[in-house]
């Protein structure tokens, strides 16, 4: 059953023309034509054409987005999770104690089932714990080395590779657009911001997520160093969002992407500014393009997000009857 | 006695020319011709001519300042602090015990000597336990009713008058040479964003800054809120901005501005880059048109980071010399 709704605030003023971007052409070529493509592009037309009812100034076109699911592929594992599982296996001769402690054990398990329940928080726990001490240098080569060999287990392919085509044409598209584009992940920011900016245009200082804490220290005359201690600052996910948002951003977003009950709190949040706004949740319903899952997922759970969808104005995108193409390999 | 040292890195390539942004005018024209000028234009001119040694890719173009003393006047006493003194003294009718807790009861003195030595942590103190309950658009919108009515002391002017017209040219013209700005202050982000916009030109999600805790809340269906809670989330000073730098921001400054002390890690991070880097310091050197204070001032003090200025690179830049205006409004 597909259950959709769409973005409020009136008929497009312009139609279809999207803006001055793309006058010509088509800003979105991975969307098959329908509802959910017309309403990106009629919101897009109407908030940037000045005049309209709906026009935003260019300082407040924030469009925030979450990251696992909504831009990149979630399952089997969250990335930073194989990424950690991968890191405490090559530690554990160094850490013989994590054979019995959580959530150390659990990550030494392989066991899929059991790693997918693993939530953003013990991932974080053994995040900082596992690379306490490196500086923030040495901790984003690390993150490049693991994702220059590591491969889905599915797929075969790099993680950066399972990026969504569609979703890197709606960066795009709202950048031209003069949109500022900012991850609001429930992932730690030291995991994404060593490639953001080359996979999706998303510059570091608009990566937001949860964090470590870090110490400044000079342990070398005029050598000073960034360090990760053992200690989490903050969660960003559910309300944590919000706060990251408050903290990093201290605008609300017009426009809020999400795919899961995690992002539930920033698409409310989103919503309940006034002016035209824009939410939208990625419906992941194609097994055999990617995976479909919803309501009783461990991984990228979508419950009580997709009924506040449905009771509101929330675009809710079917991957498999919106998108033409799942990722960029698909174009070669 | 004057002293000075000056940017390293090489001669400059393009003369004075500045870049394509103003190759018929003079970018800074409230600075005087001089040694510290010629050193700015010649930075920037280096670092964005694509092709020179020194060029820097447009997204590494991070331009860090530190507020209180370096964007604005922070004597006699630092801008936030004026605010929360009025604030006490607002509420203390409701907060009997203020009257004799600390430093609530310092607060209350009037005492401006007192004042001065109060320190940003006791004044982030003071702002998160005073606003607790408060959402962050109720405080932005005190902050902005008391800066509307506020006059300073000696200038009579409204604070937002007191900022320094020479460093408004400097923020404007690297901007249009495509450096990002960013604030990064020891003061709190929640009294800095109302206005950093309108008066610097800098968004909200470029001012970094001190912070309390807030909480993401739905007292009433569909109208959520972002409360202060009565908690410093972190300081944002000495060590504090560099970590500030690397939580939000995630990539290192080419070019740092500050006045005293406490923005000294700040420049020894920016120094230890790779590559151009330009370091300064306003040296508060003009007692008749703004203050003169460095070595024992209670605000401001400019001591250690002026010995690693003479020993390092750093331009120290003398506001009674290099500066033909102070404020904004001497040029009416």
């Amino acid at each position: 059953m597909r259950r959709r709704s769409f973005v409020s605030g009136g008929v497009a003023m312009l139609g279809t023309s999207g803006g001055a971007a793309w006058a010509q052409g088509d800003p979105l070529p991975s969307w098959n034509a329908g509802p959910a493509k017309q309403s990106i592009v009629d919101f897009v037309a109407r908030t940037t054409t000045f005049g309209s009812r709906d026009w935003v100034p260019v300082p407040e076109r924030i469009a925030t987005f979450d990251n696992d699911g909504t831009l990149w592929t979630e399952q089997p594992l969250y990335v930073q999770n194989a990424f950690i599982v991968d890191r405490v296996r090559s530690m554990v001769a160094r850490h013989p104690e994590w054979r019995t402690r959580e959530p150390f054990r659990l990550a030494l398990t392989g066991d899929h089932s059991q790693l997918a329940s693993m939530g953003e928080k013990e991932l974080l726990e053994i995040m900082v714990a596992s690379h306490a001490g490196l500086t923030t240098d040495e901790f984003s080569r690390i993150v490049l080395d693991w994702l220059a060999v590591a491969r889905h287990p599915r797929f075969k392919s790099p993680y950066t590779d399972l990026v969504y085509q569609p979703m890197l044409e709606l960066l795009a598209y709202l950048r031209a657009n003069q949109f500022k584009t900012f991850i609001v992940s429930g992932g730690p920011i030291e995991f994404m911001r060593p490639w953001a900016e080359r996979v999706y245009g998303i510059p570091p200082e608009q990566v937001v997520g949860a964090a470590g804490v870090t110490k400044y220290a000079m342990p070398t005359p005029d050598r000073p160093v960034l360090r990760m201690e053992a200690q989490v600052a903050f969660n960003d996910i559910f309300a944590g969002k919000v706060e990251g948002i408050g903290r990093s951003i201290g605008r609300r977003p017009v426009l809020a992407f999400g795919n899961s009950d995690g992002d539930q709190q920033m698409l409310e949040w989103t919503a309940a500014g006034s002016g035209a706004r824009f939410m939208g949740l990625v419906h992941h319903t194609d097994a055999v393009r990617e995976y479909a899952y919803d309501r009783n997922s461990p991984i990228g759970q979508l419950d009580k997000a997709w009924d506040e969808a449905i009771r509101r104005s929330c675009l809710v995108v079917d991957m498999k009857h919106d998108w033409k193409v799942i990722y960029p390999f698909e174009l070669k």
